[in-house]
This record gives structure tokens, sequence and C-alpha cells, in this order.
């Protein structure tokens, strides 16, 4: 790839951030509160804008159904327009309510079932008014205990649920599902692998598309072959960006493996998947449990930066030359130069060409948003996973 | 061992409950809350009296500071006492106030450090108040990234902390030292693993112990492998009960892997741990996120006696006898028969010994406790993590 | 179930045995021989004999291509009629030759992905002379080293194998693919989970089914799970049974954790799958590295018959109910009130009516076959995974 | 720290290579043999000192015992010498006798244990002999099935060899334990964790040193924690360096996670323990199954090298002023700036200063050494682990 395209590539990449990332998150153990917390869905959208404002590449903000319900989504998008970002994928959200105890979509209570399924369809509504063209379902639903109730009769329930979402997306709307290992459910989880999601997306159609969030996996799992794997099915919709060491971490992307992510980005690139209309979507999905949350996000836009420009700089044809010739060090080796490379004077480079400062950590700390924000906000309740 | 030293042996076995067991729990997703749950001290002690009513072995409930604060803690003990329970250990909490965000006696702020040190030392006046023999110490002190702190500096600040609490132990009170690989810190937990565990109890003297949990492990740990080193060492102090297939899924005990909690049990038999005055202590350590709570204790009291049991009776002379001449499939076959033998018989005669009804659960079931307190605790705040 | 019902099922259970058990096997460490050891595939299928004599329901063989290789397969069919026992599943092996250093059906390499494929079709010609229905397909196939070879491709370079080994297939032979997460490979397997061996399947048509091999699953895996989804989407070919406490250990099947073995026999007697002609094949596949063979292969027998039991056990209506009211206690109870029942009285019964001494193991040992063959099989090669 | 402080480091770090990694080695499943490979230990030599003339930092070879046992150790000595490097620490080897099925030194049989010590204080000999200063010892004592031997038991006469070893120990000799999860023993491991290592190490006294194999952990294990806590308690003796992505792989060191091995380089650097007299011992461990070996041995010395010079340039003041801040995010960022770093122009400097060619990997595959060794070693039997 040319100098050019790279720089090219990395001032058209676009990724998604999460309304939910600017609210107070935790552990069970204690959410921290932060001063500034936004608390309504326009000042999310405007800490959301912040990232975007000096990143470049992150115009797009994700809602999260009912933490971001407002009356009036037409008038929220507005707002959007005009903070400089645009409303993206809606999120689901069937796990807070006393009724899903057991389970929303796969409970063995038609009733809440109904319920769960309402909500979907209601999330579609807003994605009319919106005009978003995804929605992203996650599902706690599982078991905590052996026995607790039928593996395979939840199945049924799932897919049933699934098919009526997907009759009522529009033509130009997809559904994405995600998987998730475990938590909340501590023995058995409704989707709890790619291999569920997909044979359900399969099922329903090329609108239904699978989201990979890097924490939702076992130890050990290969989520770089996963990516491979989803690209070549034409399966991939999205990604959820985050990074962990143990469990779900939700830590900031890269921070955990900054080597595995820059394998992933490698597969889009591989794939030409990095392309903004190529139909996979990258959005960050993080918990900043006790770093101060817009920076967080800054410094996250940055790392996905950073592996994609390492794994666009990979040397493609010495690669597959390597590769073909069976020289295992020589492929590697072609591998680990572009990952051992320093990218921030490029990426100094790009921000310099779209107008921003080079250095985005450092500027938004001038730009006083932070000390004005934790000033203005006072009083009303804080944005959290519980509101 | 005599069908008679197993009845004995098993009627003085004792488990002893958490009080934070009866209030709510649940995931940083979500904590369902439920019916009846107490809202004091005093409906904590009166549920978990409940828990030793039906089982017969269960007389002793751990508090937790703050959650179980209370002016008169005399007072407290006599309840208990009438309720037919007794107050055990006491455990502390430096991980619920916001200045805890980045560490409590492990944090870079020595006011913060005291302060947190200002806690332990109180809750050993509580336990002078109490007469309660152990104080139970589990830090959540960690970071999230690497670099945020450093690790070494921070192990001295854990060791002057423990040495200050150390030092104001009465001749009959102990310090138990729990570890835990990760959550809620993310990157690196000031006390991960026994051996870091162990490590400081042995320079901090003989009433400093471990105590393991038995959900805190790496995926893969051997747990009764440590619980046999301990014991050879002299250094288990407690176990925290429960189970986990993921992560701290803090399940019943013997709820996920069964056969694991026998292994263990094994390990205390074969080195006479069992005994009440052997100087570990049996606490279950659980949340009962979705299941109630009274009856979830019940259960986990009676796997623990069904393990225990199943240890009793291996036979240690052909045990012994099949390892002694290398016998694989001869030794694995005498615990094997243990372990496969139905105790559920002989438990039903010990409790009918014991004066109790031979089926716990069902009796609690009958009982109409449940409705009671359903009906009678309206209003006021349902004790959870948080209060 | 009725109790008749119950010894029916116990009683047709059909559980096949793997040629390569009785060989030498081992770690890369050390390989420990055992005296006795077959020297040949007639010596391998007189030892599987005696596991079928003692337990009654262990009547098939599994061979392994080239460790099996004979050149009259027809008369190795005769001597197994003889011994009482008759050949299954027909087991590939490309792993064990110098040019599949960098793989087999997925080598950058044409030539050895011919030659590797040619083993897969001559595998098929083994199987219409010896009357086999299952080709039994595990590639060891992978990298050891990010970037060493493309994923993707390789996964085109797989499709084009199995293809063309479909293509071979007779109307009533089958394929049945084996997933794996690692070992041999260490970076990246090329069929590392069953969504992957599922996608594959599915493209290729009804005779291309997954096995699962119950220690090659990330830590935590749900493998009842995975059992439970494929047998509700028709695609669960076949069991490789053993037990594993960190990797692929290979451990006798139900060593490591009775109760998950238990769960997963739960799912297939929900499913009705334990028919023997439910399309559902059940083989041992483990490695006795310092246990004598025999004895631990009718252990692993009968530990599958002791889950099965178990699992036959478990009141079904009951279960039903419990769940459906959300009852999470009371449905878990029911699960284990069948794996707390002790079913070896039961299993002694069952095999006294096949007119079989109802302690397999015991009669073993009393036969004097091990002194016999210790005594007979002197010089020679003895069998192990390399010969 | 000044640069010219970073480049001395650099020139004076010290590694040591394995005689056995230019040996065969594989996996259960197959071991591929290489062209070239060496067939005495005076080949593996000549092989090491080859990795020492192209880096400059790996002079000392470790020699296994008995792979690597001669007559007259003193002239193999003088041949290292010839060679440009010398003999390092001494490994003893009490897995591979039919005799250690199961275990050596924890054997139930005493005459087993014996014949382990006796193979130990052997070793003992050839360290006066070599003039080696360290003895290693792994045992891969341990057992398979539950309930095979008794756990404690095991504690006693590992404790017993231990003590015999050291007292045999001369003044101016070191005993390093090693520590292993698990493989080739498959249920528990005699000295499984640092923990265990750690305990036997205090009792025995100053000359017991704890060994890190970054392979032998838990997946999830925060390495750098041990790494740290165990050279604040003066009981880091050596490291065995390797990477893997799931089980003890044995892959290049750094080449599953280079951030990690950065991170552990990070905490030697900051304990001052770089120094080659600081008592740490950096030792390579590895497996070079399907790439050629002493590119591999090369590239692993440099992958060190690469972390060790990110650990120098780490900005102690700015990370430990943020550190004492409580600036998450800034403490993390100066970490993150010395790892994103692009070390390799540093390196290259350094090794022109030793009067090398900047580039170790080009240098040797121009310098015809393999194809000379190819051509010239021919018939013998090549050295693996077996021989």
């Amino acid at each position: 790839m040319t100098e050019t395209a790279v720089r090219d590539a990395l001032r058209a990449q676009r990724i998604e951030v999460p309304s939910w990332a600017y609210g107070n998150s935790g552990t069970r153990f204690k959410v921290f509160s932060q001063p500034g917390v936004p608390r309504t869905p326009e000042e999310k959208i405007a800490d959301a804008a912040q990232v975007h404002a000096f990143t470049g590449v992150a115009p797009i903000v994700s809602l999260h159904i009912p933490w971001d319900r407002v009356d009036d989504f037409a008038k929220l998008g507005s707002y959007a327009a005009e903070q400089g970002v645009r409303i993206g994928t809606i999120n689901t959200n069937v796990f807070q309510d006393d009724d899903y105890r057991l389970g929303s979509v796969t409970n063995p209570d038609p009733r809440i079932r109904r319920k769960a399924l309402g909500h979907l369809l209601e999330c579609v509504d807003i994605m009319d008014a919106t005009g978003s063209a995804d929605l992203k379902l996650w599902f706690s639903d599982g078991t905590n205990y052996p026995g607790q109730d039928d593996i395979r009769a939840r199945q049924d329930r799932l897919a049933e649920a699934l098919a009526a979402t997907y009759e009522r997306l529009g033509d130009d709307q997809r559904m994405l599902l995600e998987y998730k290992l475990f938590e909340p459910a501590f023995y058995m989880t409704d989707v709890p692998d790619w291999g569920t999601a997909y044979a359900h997306c399969l099922k329903l159609g090329e609108k239904a598309q699978v989201v990979i969030d890097t924490g939702h996996h076992a130890p050990g799992t290969n989520i770089e072959f996963i990516v491979a794997f989803l690209l070549r099915e034409g399966k991939l919709g999205a990604f959820d960006f985050n990074s962990r060491f143990y469990a779900d971490d939700d830590l900031m992307v890269g921070a955990a493996d900054p080597f595995q992510l820059f394998r992933i980005m490698y597969e889009i690139v591989r794939a030409d998947a990095l392309r903004p209309d190529s139909g996979v979507n990258f959005m960050l999905d993080q918990c900043h449990n006790i770093e101060p949350k817009i920076p967080a996000q800054i410094r996250s836009v940055m790392n996905v930066q950073e592996a994609t420009a390492k794994a666009l700089l990979v040397d493609a044809e010495a690669l597959a030359a390597a590769q073909t010739a069976g020289d295992v060090l020589g492929a590697n080796g072609v591998l680990m130069d572009a990952y051992d490379t320093d990218v921030r004077p490029l990426l100094r480079e790009v921000r310099a060409d779209l107008g921003l400062d080079p250095e985005p950590m450092a500027a938004y700390a001038r730009s006083g948003y932070a000390q004005r924000i934790a000033a203005e906000r006072v009083g009303g309740q804080q944005a959290g996973w519980g509101a």
C-alpha cells in the first residue's frame, strides 16, 4: 500500500462511540462517580462530540434504549448534528427490569418474552426516527444453575424473538447479534459464542449479522480467527471494542494486548473491510470505572488508529511471498516489522491533514472542557447503567 | 473411620454463614430485589438463624462492617443468642467509599491509606465488643492499567497496613488474609494469589492466616493442592465457600463442581482439620442473585455436608495401600467409591439424631417463614452491598 | 422414564473404543512403555474385545490409518468378528509425516495438500472395505506464529479438501469433522471450535456432521450447550470422550469432572439421542499414559454408563414443571437428585441381565488376560502414536 | 536514564541459551526433524555460539543432563571457550526414565526417589567440573488422577530431596527451583506455582531461588506481579523465557505477547535487576518445532533486547509523578510511550558499537552456516529430547 493510500485510509476511518461511556460505570462492588458526568442524552452527545472534535474519526454516537430515550428523537438528531456528530446504532436493553430475572426473550414466562420483544420492536421504531441503520442485540439471558431451565427450549424462544424482530426491519436496516460467554449468567448463556450467533443469523437472512465484542470470549480464544472467518462468510456486522485481562473487563481497547488489536485490524485490512462502506461497524464499548471518561475515549480511538496504521503498513507482498515459501520466521518477521513501527508520527501528520491538533490528549486537556462540565453539571442525576 | 465416627464428625461440623447472603446482591448489570429481604442486621441474623434451625450445623454468623454496623454490638450479640446463633468473623470493607477509587491500604495517597487502616482497627474494636476471634481482610486494591501504579510500592504499603493491624490484635484474635485473582481490579490485584497472602502472613506471625475463597483462582487452579499445602504449613485459616464456572460467580458451593468440593473436603479430613477446634473456619460467601436466599443457604450447607460425608467415607487404609503400590486406577477407584456413594440417607439420619427434620429444604418451605417475612418486611431499605 | 425403560436404554447403549488406546501413548516429555502392549492391529482388536467382554456395551472398534493399515481389511473385519466386536469409524491421520510440518490440507504447498487429500480418499476406500459408516477427520493444521500463513486462504484450502472428500462418500457414509482449540498448533488452528466445524458441515451437506471431543475446548466452555445446540440443528455426529483439567489431557472420561459428563449425557437423553440409531456415535479417545490400558478403558466405559444412568433417572416431568414455574432451586434440585443417586447397584443389575459379571474391573483383573499378554507379547514393536 | 546509560545497559545485558534448543523438539503428535541438527553436545555449543556471534549478548550456554553428558566436562568447557561462549546453568532431568512414571523425588517408591536424588547430586558434581553456579530443578512430578497419590506426603518427599541437594551445594552454587502448572502431570503437579517454589526456597535458605518460566502459569496470571514480588523478597533466581497463547507452548519469547514481555522487563529494570551481577539469570527455554532453530534463537534474543530497551526508556520520573498524582491515564501513557517507541534503530547502534552487524537475522542468513551444518552433519543421531 502506498503511503498516500495509508493516509487516505486513516483519514477515512470511522469509529463509533457509545453514549453510555460518558456516564458512570463500575463493578458490582462499587460505582465511583466522577465530576461533570452527563445527566441527559444531550450531555452524553456533547461529550461524545468532544472525542470527534479532537480525533476527527469518531463522528457517530450509539444510543442505548431506555437509557437514552427521549420524547423527540428527531430533535436529538438535530442536536447531535449541531455538535458535529450523528446518531448511529440503537442498542437494546432487556436486562434491567425486575421482570428479566430469569431472562428476557428466552424467559420461560411468555408474558415476559412478549414484553422483551416489544422492547426490541420499539427500538426499530426509534431507528426509523433516528435514521439508524443498525439494531444491536445483546441478551444477558442465560441460567445460573444446571437444570434451571431447558437449554434447547430457550433456543427455540430465542429463534422466535429474533425472527419477529427481523421481520420488522426496514430495507436498509440491519440486526446485529452479539454473543458473550458469561456474565451476568453464570452457568449457561443463550448466545455464548460466535457459532451460536452465526447459526441464528444465517437462518434469519442477510440483514442479520454477528457482532464481535472483543471482551466476550473464553481465555485463549483467537479472536482474529473469528474475524477472518466471519468476513469470509460475509457475516461480520460490527465490533464492540474494548480490552480485557480476565473476564469482560471493558478496559480501553488496546490497553491489555495491543498486539492482539493489531492482529485483528490486520484481518480487517486484509479483507478490505476497513472502508466505511464495508458493512463492518467499529464501535467502542467500554467502562471507564476509574479514569476520566472523555480522555479515555480519546485514548481508545487513538489506540484503534495506531493498530490500524500498523496493519496498513504490513508489506502484503513480502508477507504473501514468505507465507507461500513456508518461511515461518520470515513471514512472522514481516508482520512484526509493521507492528514494531512507531506510527505515532504518521498519525500526527494525518491529524494535521485533518486540521486537528496532532496530540489529541494534550489538546483536550488544554481545552478546559473537563473543568467546564464539572462546574456546570451540578445537580440532577448523573447518567449510569441504571438510568 | 467407623460409621459412628463419621456421624460424630458430621454432627460436630460447623459452617459459618455470612450476614450479607440474605441481602440483595447482583451483577453490575442489575440487582434484582426479592420480597422479604432484611433491612437491618437483626433481620439478617434472624434469617441466618433459620439456616441453623433447619440444618443444625450453622450456628455462626459473620458480620460485614459497615453493612452491619450497629450502635451496640453487645446487644446484637444478645439478639443473635436469642435466635440460637452467635456472631463470628468480622469482615472488613474498604472498597465502597469514593475515596477508595485507586485503592485503600495500597492507595498512593497517604491520607486514604490512614483512613483505610482506621477502618481495619475499628473492626478490631468491634471484635472486642462481639467477642469475635477472626478478622477477615479482603482488599479490592489493585490497578486497571499497566503503569497506573507501582506494583512494588503497593506491596510496601500493604505490608505496613497489615503490620499495624496485626499489632492491634488481641491474644485470642486472628487476622485472616484473603486473596483474589481479579475483580474489581482488572490489571493487577495487590493480593492476587495464595503465595502473596502466605508470604505476608508468614512475616506477620502465627495470628495471621490465609483465607481460601474457592472462587478466587485462575482457571485450572488445583484448589485442593493449595488446601493441602497450607494445612501442611499451618497457614490455612478459613474458607470462603462458593462455586464458579467462569470468574468469581459466587454461586452456591458445590453447585458448579461437586467433585472439586469433595476433593477439597477430602484434604481437610485427611489433615484432621474438620474438627471445630482445628483453626480452620468454614464459611459460605455467596451471592444469591436470582434464587431465594435462605433456601439457597440451606442448600449450600447441605452441599458442604454431602461433600464432607463422602470425604469421611474414603477408605483411608485402602487408599494408602493403593497409593503405596503405585496402583493408579486402584487408588483413584478408592476415592471414587466414596464420591459415588449416595450420602443423603446418612445425612438424613444425622439430622434425625440432631432432632431435625431430615429434609431441610422441604421443612423450611413448609415453615411459612418466607411468606411471613415477605408480608412483614414492608417499607424500609432492603439490605444489599451498598447499604 | 420407567425403570424398565432405563434398563433397556442402558443395555442398548453402545460405546465405541479406539484401537490406539491400547498402544503406548505419552506426552512430549516421555512415552512410558507398558508390558503386553499390542504390536499389531489384530492385537489391538483383541484387547478392545476384552473391554466389550466385560462391559457388554462396547462392541465397536475405531481404526486409525495408517497406524492400523493392513493388507486385507476384510480379513481384519473377520478377525474382529471372531473376537466379538466389529470395525467402526475410520480415523484419518494427516499429521505424522514430515511433509505436514506446515499443515496438511491447508498447507501452502499444493503438492502436500494433494498428498493429504489422497490419504483422506484412501480412507474412504478402506471404509468401503471395512463397511465403516463414518470417516473421522481431525486436522492438526494451524500455525505457530502470527503471520506465518494466511488465515483466510487456509479456510479456502480446507473447504476445497472437505468438498473433494465429501464428494467421494458413498450413500451410507458420513464425514465427521472434529474441532480443537490448540495443540499441536500453538497460535491458530484451522478448525478451532464448533462454529467453524458447523459452518463447513452445513455447506457440505447432510452427510457432514460435527464431532465434539470433550477435551478440545477453551477453559470455561459449556460443552453441554454445544451438545444441545448441535442436536437441535441435527449436526452432532459423534463424541470423542475423554476428560481434562487443563488442556487436551486425554484422561479417562468422567475422571476430571463427572458432573459435566452427566450434564452432557442429560442433553443426549433429553434429545432422545442415546438410541444406537440416533446418528450420534459415542467414542472414547483417551491416552492412558501411566495407567494400564485395558482396565482404563473398562473404567471409562463404566463412567459413561454411570453418567448415562443418572441422566436417564432425571425426573423429566418434575424438571419441566420447576423450569416452567421459574423455580431455580427446585429445578436444579431435580437434576441434582438424579446426579446424587448411586447408580452402581442399577448397573450391576444391568450387567447381570446381560450375563456379565457385575464388577467388570475385578472380573477383568481375575481373568489373567493382563498377565497372559505380558508374557506372550515379547519382541516386536509395541504400537504407539508413531507406528 | 540517560541515553548513554541505556546503551550501556543494553551492551552489558546477558541472555543464556539452552543447549537443547538446537536439537529436535515437537509435540506428542510429531517431532519434525530438521537438516543440520546437532548430534553432540559440542555441535549444540557450536550452534549456540552462532547466536552469540551475531547478537553479542548471549555468551552462556545451559546444559541439560543427561542429554549433554560427556566424559570430560572440563574439555567441553574448553571447547565452549574456543567457540566464544561458556557453560552456564546445569539443568537436571528426572523425567525421562521408565522409573519416573509415577514421579521422581516424590515417587511413592523410595528406591526411585533415591535414584532421582542421585541424579540431582551428580549434577552438582558436574557443576563442580564445569564451574557452573546454578543448578536448575524442574520436576515433572505429579499425578494424573485424583487419589492417585497423597498430595501432602509428596510434599514431604519433595522437601527431603530438596534439602539433601541443598546440603550438597558449594558456597558459590545456587539451586533454582522451577514451578509449572501442568504437563506432563494432568491432575496435580508437585510444584505448580510460585508460592510453592517460594515456600520451599524460603526454608532451604539463601542459595535456593525461584525460577519463573513465562509459559508455566494458569491463564490470566499476571506474571510481572510475580516478578516484582519475588524481587522484593530477594527470591527471584532466574527466568526461563518463552511465550505461549494456550499452555506451555514454548514459542519464541515475545512472539505471543510482546507487551507482556515489556512489562516483565520493566519490573526488572525498576528493581535494578538487569545488571549481570543482580543474581537474576535470563535464560531462553523454547521449542522450535517448525522453525529453524538458530535463527529462532537469534530472533528470541532480539525480542528480549527490544523489550529491555523499551523498559529502559520508560521515563521513571514522569511515571512516578503521575502515579503519585493518581493520574491513571497519564501514568499508563508514560508506560505506553516507551512501549510504542521503535527501538530497533537504537539496537542497531548498540550492535554496531559491539562491532556486530546491525541486522543479526540477515547476517546469519548470509553467513552460510545453516547450509554448512546441513551439509556436514550427515549420519549420526540428531539430538532431541529423548537423547
